[in-house]
């Protein structure tokens, strides 16, 4: 359990090395499969200041297990995604600037070139809004519960992020460091697609061998990019 | 009193560490209400160089009470919003690059997502322009009226900033600690309202729901962001 | 000589140390009046390298009279600035981003808010085209006589900057160290400007009452920022 | 072979020094034309860990002579670019930011100013897309083909550099130094390229007259930029 921590910890820390938060505006999450264990940053803690002793415990209803703070006020989004996809690991909830921005407007990040395909195959999708009453109830859990009603069939390891309405970022992976290189993709390929879309209003989304080319090379059996296990 | 000027001190530092000034264009006050003391930065001097010894102390006329500096030539715009809202125990001026392309748009920051709903219930309003008899008399303390004006009946805690048409940013909080960190997220939901509107011109404001779920996760008798004093 | 030498150098080190400079894409002078002297930064040398040795000292016409580098290759345009102006103790050349990208795009940079007006009485003018034979010919005198030719009869302190047509941004002030002070608020107006018109492109420019109570504020008999000399 | 090497290493680590490269996006190499080396950077390894040992040496074929590595997954493209043209000595492909914006909108980047007039004459070209076929046959050797066809029969050394359709930049120059050196070239006048663009949308292409004025200035026989050779 302290291995996670000190993971869940490492990943937290990364969110202000790339600059993807202001203030708290953000958190890492990791689960232990085998124990049923997910740890979280805790609610609202400087970055300045965590250290891994401050990360929060808890089992995947919700319950606190280990730690003085009050974790993340976002973990019920975390936990609905635990529990949903088997095969995510780590969690990540930023207010990065670009990837929020397309949340502000309410639109998928479309996939416009290879530096996106890399990572996600096809767009990063943007949820619907939540209604006032999955607002005003149970509402971090119905975020979680819209983002997978947005990925539908989707598998979540070859779209592993999505943004929410009005809101911002989301992304994961197999373990909390996958999770937070993810985010670090989205912000980026959020900022280009941006950039390139005010350059060419009439631009066209990449050519799908192009995308499946790009994503293959680093994702799957055929991967040929980087190093081999030896 | 020398508390107070620490303090002071430390939120104008954190005007460059933030990135929200270029050169000596910011100033942070504070005041302490029992005494009727404001402490300021005195202007012009450069960031570099200011202690804590530097902040000059005014009363709530101006009167320079302490310090050998001229305290800010925008004292007069701090001194009326502290004379008019109670509440408030901390204003920052800055000419932060996103919030001052707002004001110099004439237009009010619109609330565009959950970032800015957590500090902001509601638009960041714009003032009107100031008539010409207006700049030429008591300037500065007439910067400070029309701001009220703007405000109107909204809470100041509630909306703790304003762009000045043609000018920048004024942000205030219960100390100068909280007023820098409202201004650190003026500039950030500026930045992210030009970049949405650029994305998507016909994108909608906040649904209303949305935006008083945030403000009250941080905000009032049942916020629950962050840790409880035990 | 030594002494201005000293100054030339810190002048052209805050270059990379306020973000203006691409490599060695930048350069700063200044003149000793009494003797006709004037000290630039050698050609094509690296920022990361440079020492107040390596300072150039040439006379009005150009000549080296001491150093042992060759001086910028733009000393032409900044000596034409020195003889037409004699009100100017120092020049700056940059291409920094924002500022460029109005010179490429052929435009002055419209005085918006009151940042701008706080250092410049007006628009900061864009230049004509040279002509193809102004170009071939004596190509870096004529650009000095180009930019004289666009102030027209405006005050060189009051407008102590030009963009120059598809190449950059040309400063100056007093000295050189205010030559790089107004080169910094360029980029910074420049920035403002093109996130305001992409805000709002109905936008008005500042009122002219405003325009000359901030430049007042800051310049001229009357201006009370800052701290006086006792 | 070990200065080759040393070559390459300092060449790559100037990528993430320029803020070019996320995580391991981008790539440099260098070729020894005597003994028909090619050192590259191995594919997928952390800059902040990268040692001057790590990097690959392979031959024209692609061979890898020397290393404990897996050379770059694009090592087939910067070979291309060596077999066809025996003047640069070498090649850099990163993902940086608007440079990758423009490859995403299929557009070469246009010649708007002395910035870019400076070190390319005339725009930097976008390469058409490649067919299903050449991406799923040998892509990365590919990739180098098409460079070369949209080049046609502009000088390498005139044109150091070109983005490839929805993928990014690629760069040269005589050495791996200079190869880097036009990468941030690139980079800077493809954003200052999309900043002139968005203030002013009908702006000219730079006078021809202008263009080659800047490119002489820098390059060829007649340059008077910089220091001379004693």
């Amino acid at each position: 359990m302290e291995q996670l921590k000190q993971q869940v910890f490492a990943a937290n820390m990364d969110l202000p090395r790339y600059g993807l938060v202001t203030f708290t505006w953000g958190n890492v999450s990791a689960i232990d499969r085998a124990r049923g264990r997910v740890a979280i940053k805790p609610s609202g803690v400087a970055y300045e200041t965590l250290t891994a002793d401050d990360i929060v415990v808890v089992d995947l209803d919700g319950n606190v297990l280990e730690g003085r703070y009050r974790p993340s006020s976002d973990t019920a989004t975390h936990l609905a995604l635990y529990r949903q996809y088997p095969d995510i690991g780590g969690v990540v909830h930023t207010h990065s600037t670009h990837a929020t921005a397309w949340a502000q407007a309410g639109l998928a990040i479309p996939a416009l070139g290879t530096t996106h395909a890399d990572y996600f195959l096809g767009d990063i999708p943007c949820t619907r809004p939540l209604s006032e009453g999955e607002v005003q109830g149970d509402y971090e859990h119905n975020t979680g519960k819209v983002i997978i009603e947005t990925l539908g069939d989707a598998q979540p390891l070859h779209t592993p992020g999505a943004v929410v309405w009005q809101h911002g970022p989301f992304a994961w992976g197999k373990d909390a460091h996958e999770a937070v290189h993810n985010a670090v993709v989205m912000e980026e390929v959020a900022r280009m697609a941006w950039l390139a879309r005010g350059i060419n209003p009439q631009l066209k989304p990449i050519d799908s061998w192009l995308m499946e080319k790009h994503f293959s090379r680093k994702h799957g059996p055929n991967a040929y990019y980087g190093q081999r296990e030896k």
